[in-house]
């Protein structure tokens, strides 16, 4: 519970007693916990398109109003959207029990009466590649590709395929359904779900993710060498096109004509959990390091804060920013998207380009024990119309060791999030935000525009 | 996932050399784990009363009887039963979301339409009782009392009125539904069910359990001082009289005319989960030490294992066994129903009438970090044969710190089990049981039947 996480926090960090912004925010920040207790409180869950995603967005603006932010706006966007329906899964035969199971966004129903067919088990996702044309034909494929924990969060990326486009793999080949283990790292009976995409050409397929405890009982199943038959019933459905939108903010700059800094996180959720680290938490860190540095002094740049909605079922949001203010030159672009733990390391993709910038930013945050990284920072969902400037981005990484225990799921709840490790990340953008906000010249970079 | 936990295991405890059947059990046990791996996958949820039940029981004697028991049965009773519905909650104003809740047994439905009422908070069960009568006349009480972990369960006790009693309580004062706190120490999406008991001449109301973190969050709502309002779609049914069954077996003794040692464990489940820490574990453990014990040699008297029925919704299985077997004296009671988790300390209801005998158990087990209690053992649930005929007891007891954080939820899986742990307690009982099972002589009591 809260209160649990908070006792541990409390032992957690030494608080020192130094005097400038940044560590006020780390000994002292309130901001970033007022707005995530509130939304996950006061809205819940924001799916992309819904209603309840709408909420959320008049919520963020009467809060980034209360919280003294100018040209606060919704900026709306059309997207397709999907929504769960019923979703309920059974082993028929041989040991029948029902087994936890979620649907994959974009997927299609399996009607109201369900469909029942034999379990074909595949322990990663190269074995469901290599399974010839055909054979998964009135089958459903069962994908177990097995995630564990990383603290840069790498283990994504090597289980992720089996929920980003095994669906789709296993449709070309026949089945007419796939159950995959969740793309996640805990053992609790709350399933992962997330968006998967059909290739041109395949007709979607109903498709849901077991928890991992479920998971791990159908391979046990599949041990015992019996043919294993299961019945799905998953019902989402397309809404067709809705109306989703940006929120946006800003503190505004002394100059007001220099490219702004960018900082961006996204305000919509899945339906399962309330959004709290998935991402009520960035945008209350991004709101808080604006507010602290406003609170140093007007900077000579404009902050601009970016609420992207409808990013969980394809990045909607972004692609709208991205395309509304294509003429609008970026100093540089962050987002905060990884949860609210500990800020670790950061990267940069001028780190070679413009080293006294990046030393400036790595003397800054080494005191919040986070070390300069060799990567090349490539941003946030959120931040394509940065990319598609080739502008400077800084990608400020968090903590992923728990992260995808929590991702996806109903446990994404306000009791997860460390408020002491909030503060740091608090802080950390605070210093970083403040010196790019009050910067004068030009991120260097090979190919620089947007300076 | 069950992998990480073998993984830890292993290096939780060394592995001594020694030669006993108790330390071969320790170092080398794979009887429980094989039970609770088998019925978890093969089987899974049991819950009393229903052909998934009946199921467990078939499994059950099919493994005794493999496993060289000798008198296996299924002594068949009579029961109401009584099984989940549909549960759905929604907090409706001033911030509407959906909650996880699940329904509490012997509770009524709220129909298929539903209902919605305004919600009264009562942080404790104490601040329910303090309510006058007539005071919830058409309202949902929410009684949010709050359980910690304990390792001696102990604050089972200190939250467990909130679901035992509050329901009735509230229906008495006019509430149209109950909504609890989950009884449960853990902070996941898996609310925790169990049993309730509507006092004589209170009509039974629909009452659920909200997950933790739900309970957190309509407490900030409550927080924010404006009226909640909820909508519950709870739909249990009661199917009447149905037939469940006590499994038993037997390793028989030398002196069959001497009373046996009766090892006990429910082998039913809760719906939610598959029975593993309750109490597929329990039946495990038995099992095992009972085999381990026989496998030094026959004993000089039986050991009795009883496999009861229908545990969690009233103890049905140990009353129709008390009733079966009233004339049957019994040596000594052991149950096992409280997880897998290791043995840390024992009581026993003869600590000071027959202290050799409670000494020769405490040095036996001190070398598994097994300690002697001054508690009074009272047995487990599903000794009542025993209670009734004043006899002797032991409780082994297990260290509940994490108990509580699965018990009655979907989270109750064979992955949190660890085996080394699970094999401490074969290793103490192996050694408890192979005591009495070859004691000539009475325990002596204060008042001291069946001996």
């Amino acid at each position: 519970m809260k209160k649990q996480i908070v006792a541990l926090a409390a032992l957690a960090f030494a608080v020192p007693a130094l005097a400038n912004t940044a560590d006020e925010a780390l000994t002292g920040d309130i901001i970033a916990w007022d707005f995530v207790e509130s939304i996950t409180t006061e809205v819940g869950p924001r799916m992309p398109g819904t209603e309840q995603e709408a909420r959320g967005r008049t919520w963020a603006m009467a809060w980034l109003k209360r919280n003294g932010f100018a040209n606060v706006a919704d900026e709306p966007f059309e997207m397709e959207t999907w929504v769960r329906g019923q979703e309920l899964a059974w082993v028929t035969a041989p040991f029948a029990q029902p087994m936890a199971i979620t649907a994959l966004s974009t997927t299609s129903s399996t009607g109201p009466e369900g469909i029942e067919a034999e379990v074909v088990y595949f322990p990663s996702f190269a074995d469901l590649r290599d399974a010839e044309a055909g054979s998964l034909a009135g089958k459903i494929a069962f994908v177990s590709h097995d995630m564990r924990p990383a603290q840069d969060g790498s283990g994504y990326g090597f289980a992720g395929p089996a929920r980003w486009t095994a669906p789709s793999l296993a449709a070309s080949k026949g089945a007419v359904a796939t159950v995959i283990r969740s793309v996640g790292t805990d053992n609790h009976r709350v399933p992962h779900t997330g968006t998967t995409t059909f290739a041109e050409g395949v007709e979607p397929i109903p498709a849901g993710a077991l928890s991992n405890p479920d998971a791990d009982n159908l391979e046990r199943m599949f041990a015992r060498g019996q043919t294993v038959r299961m019945k799905l019933l998953l019902t989402p459905r397309d809404l067709g096109t809705t109306t989703s939108g940006n929120v946006v903010g800003e503190i505004t700059g002394r100059d007001p004509s220099l490219p702004p800094v960018l900082l961006a996180c996204h305000l919509d959720s899945w339906d399962l959990g309330t959004g709290a680290i998935d991402d009520g938490a960035g945008c209350g860190i991004i709101a808080a390091a604006a507010k602290h540095v406003a609170a140093q002094g007007r900077p000579l740049r404009t902050i601009r804060l970016l609420f992207a909605g409808a990013e969980e079922t394809g990045l909607w949001g972004s692609a709208a920013y991205a395309k509304a203010h294509a003429d609008e030159p970026v100093y540089v672009g962050l987002e905060s998207d990884f949860g609210a733990d500990r800020i670790w390391k950061f990267d940069t993709n001028f780190t070679a380009s413009d080293p006294a910038l990046f030393g400036q930013i790595a003397r800054a945050v080494a005191r919040f024990g986070v070390a300069p990284s060799r990567g090349v920072a490539s941003g946030g969902a959120d931040l394509n119309l940065v990319r598609e400037q080739g502008g400077a981005l800084i990608d400020l990484r968090q903590d992923g060791t728990r992260y995808f225990d929590l991702h996806h799921t109903a446990d994404d709840t306000l009791d997860k999030i460390d408020p002491v490790q909030l503060r740091q990340n608090v802080a950390v953008w605070t210093e970083v935000v403040g010196i790019l906000a009050n910067r004068e010249g030009p991120i260097l970079r090979s190919a620089a525009p947007g300076n």
